[in-house]
């Protein structure tokens, strides 16, 4: 792991230390301050500069995130690997027409929605990386994974900001075979509601 | 204005001429292809520079933008003015807690949605910058001056990809002294669905 990989992950982790907040109750954590609701863009493209090194000259082809909180890093990455990126949408906007869809849970929205994304944009000629803010359960992985067994597309890698080391997510791409990378991983949240990181 | 500016609204113009589709009827205009569902990243990038240009040296501390595609110029726009970037989130995240809050009506979905933003990541203090992909009919950003006017906050400008200078969007700033900025304005689409660029 090269220098410029620790200066990422550490400042990643350290934001995530200084202004994340946690709550044990729920394994809730809020990084709103930083990364998915006000951003800090400097961070982000750090981390996109951190993604675009572990996963170039895998043949790549096309980013695909998931709106809302995917879509910063992932027009950053694409603009480093020079790639189209496409987001996967949440319901069915009229806009969109012949459309691969799939259906995801949201934890902060306690339900389910349907995603879809445009059956121009995701083919078998594409060899994806998905990138997300979050890696905690799995579910926006599963549908990712859904959405490209209907297409024929390839998943290369997955990228996350954060992973919940302590959620089901990083098994789930194991058992699925689909190598992933967290630029931080939470590994515990105390009954303090301290975080703790790997 | 420069020749960078010719250059970035040519280059945008030419794309929605020639990979846009429209409808006459609801005066629908689709750029998935390239800006709104799959993005060319670096024809991102040309915008938020243009954007970056354009709204400098106006005491801007702050963009904001709303989910889900107007984060992509945001955060590269934020990136090159070294300014944090906050999205307002349609619903209620139960991971947002004390909220300002707003409705918005979906042109794309058909519905009326609640949208939300922090309370604490948008106050008094801030001089903000709105960006988004459309300006339609307005209702973004009306719904981005309500919130604005809840909690202090000043709008110092708005900036646009594509404006459907057909709608009332434009009215409705001028009606409301924002001064705002649209790349590019498509002034009308004819019987054949054919787009006409200002």
């Amino acid at each position: 792991m090269s220098n410029q990989t620790n200066t990422v992950m550490e400042e990643l982790k350290q934001r995530i230390l200084k202004k994340g907040r946690a709550k044990a109750e729920g394994g809730v954590v809020l990084v709103g301050s930083f990364l998915n609701h006000q951003m800090d863009a400097q961070l982000m493209m750090h981390c996109a500069e951190e993604f675009a090194r572990i996963f170039k000259d895998q043949g790549i082809n096309k980013i695909v995130t998931i709106e809302a909180s995917g879509i910063a890093p992932a027009i950053m990455t694409g603009y480093l690997m020079n790639l189209p990126v496409v987001f996967v949408k949440k319901k069915q906007p009229k806009t969109v027409e012949e459309s691969w869809k799939s259906w995801v849970w949201s934890f902060t929205r306690d339900g389910e929605t349907t995603v879809c994304i445009d059956r121009n944009f995701l083919t078998e000629n594409d060899r994806i990386l998905f990138l997300d803010d979050f890696l905690a359960d799995g579910h926006a992985s599963g549908s990712i994974i859904h959405l490209c067994r209907q297409s024929g597309a390839q998943i290369v890698g997955m990228g996350f900001l954060v992973e919940k080391g302590f959620a089901g997510g990083g098994q789930f791409l194991r058992d699925h075979n689909i190598p992933y990378y967290a630029l931080a991983t939470i590994t515990r949240i105390n009954e303090d509601n301290s975080i703790e990181l790997a």
